[in-house]
């Protein structure tokens, strides 16, 4: 059992764009648009998150998002990823994705708001909604994912919080050549996070580059 | 003839350490050793720069430093990278490199102090001390490397005042997998700078990523 994120970042590190910058018909913005534009054309992304099959590319990126969307039998996100707040704490909001989302296993949606039920979606997605500190909620997702991997999803503030706290065994970055200037930066106040991790680069499509950190001495 | 810049960058942007941050023994200090330790360690860099024949890395990161000492006919550098003022504008200060520089062509030195005379080093390199702005140092460059290509040396802020001028056509990036907090961001008011090149990236040793940005439209 590995703990992993993974994550697009810009070339100057941003990872998400800045609140606000987005409009009715793109609400993470441009920005967004621009950064996750390797991954969005990916085969595996056009199906598993759009329901377009026999388009996108094949290449490394894809072979990335395919791991991505294998091996881990629980995740962890923000509340801001899940959109807990964007539409005043609507009771009924089930998320960007639909009736079946792209997770298919349990999804611990963190918030210091006031406790909701869990919501069942189709295709095995469960979202549960928790408050506690990274390590406790991190010891939830490990027994739900039942010896899988677990995903640290994102946003890159929550990501933070858990390389802070040393609970990522596995960090994999699509670096896309792109300066945004703005933004939430991965890389605020984790100067030398790289010294508990080994790591390599490899070549994807479009410029991208994906650098994986694997913690140094981590059990097989 | 294009004018092309070559820098090792840390995988969130900095450039250059901060200003005193080095020690007798170390005079750039310990981010700056770590940040281009793949590129000290290549074959190339041991000879050309060390002396140390016969010895170090001989893969992607060494073809991208035998290319760095190939075809450019002049450079361009900031006074803070040849050590202008660091020992009180020493008039007989030579520059970090001995009686033999590792460049071998005419260097223009930036400086905005009272003008010096030009030096003539061993095997090629004169140094020329120049107070004018980018476009015009650029200009005395180009003449004096014949048709071969410019180099825009460093430090990061003279590269991104030659950036901002719009005057760079290749810009290749080391960037090595370490995360310093701290120091000179080549990015510091670039965003969208991207949008001029073309970008590739290209694995190298130790996690490192060669991404090369590549204006778009520039005549072969």
């Amino acid at each position: 059992m590995r703990v992993r994120t993974d994550l697009n970042i810009s070339l100057d590190g941003y990872a998400a764009p800045p609140p606000d910058t987005g409009t009715p018909d793109n609400p993470l913005g441009e920005d967004w648009s621009r950064l996750v534009a390797p991954y969005v054309a990916t085969r595996t992304f056009q199906a598993n998150v759009l329901g377009n099959l026999d388009t996108g590319t094949t290449g490394v990126n894809d072979r990335y998002a395919i791991e991505y969307f294998e091996g881990t039998g629980a995740e962890i996100m923000g509340a801001g990823k899940f959109g807990l707040h964007m539409f005043g704490d609507d009771p009924d909001w089930r998320g960007w994705w639909g009736e079946n989302p792209p997770f298919h296993q349990p999804v611990f949606v963190l918030t210091h708001s006031a406790p909701r039920p869990s919501i069942e979606m189709e295709g095995g997605t469960v979202f549960h909604f928790v408050s506690a500190p990274p390590a406790e909620v991190l010891a939830m997702a490990v027994e739900a994912a039942d010896g899988a991997d677990v995903r640290v999803g994102g946003g890159p503030t929550m990501v933070r919080d858990y390389l802070r706290a040393g609970l990522i065994d596995v960090i994999h970055l699509a670096v896309t050549p792109i300066i945004l200037g703005q933004g939430e930066n991965l890389w605020d106040d984790l100067r030398n996070i790289d010294l508990r991790y080994a790591a390599a680069s490899e070549a994807g499509e479009d410029g991208v580059s994906h650098i994986t950190f694997t913690r140094r001495n981590l059990p097989d």
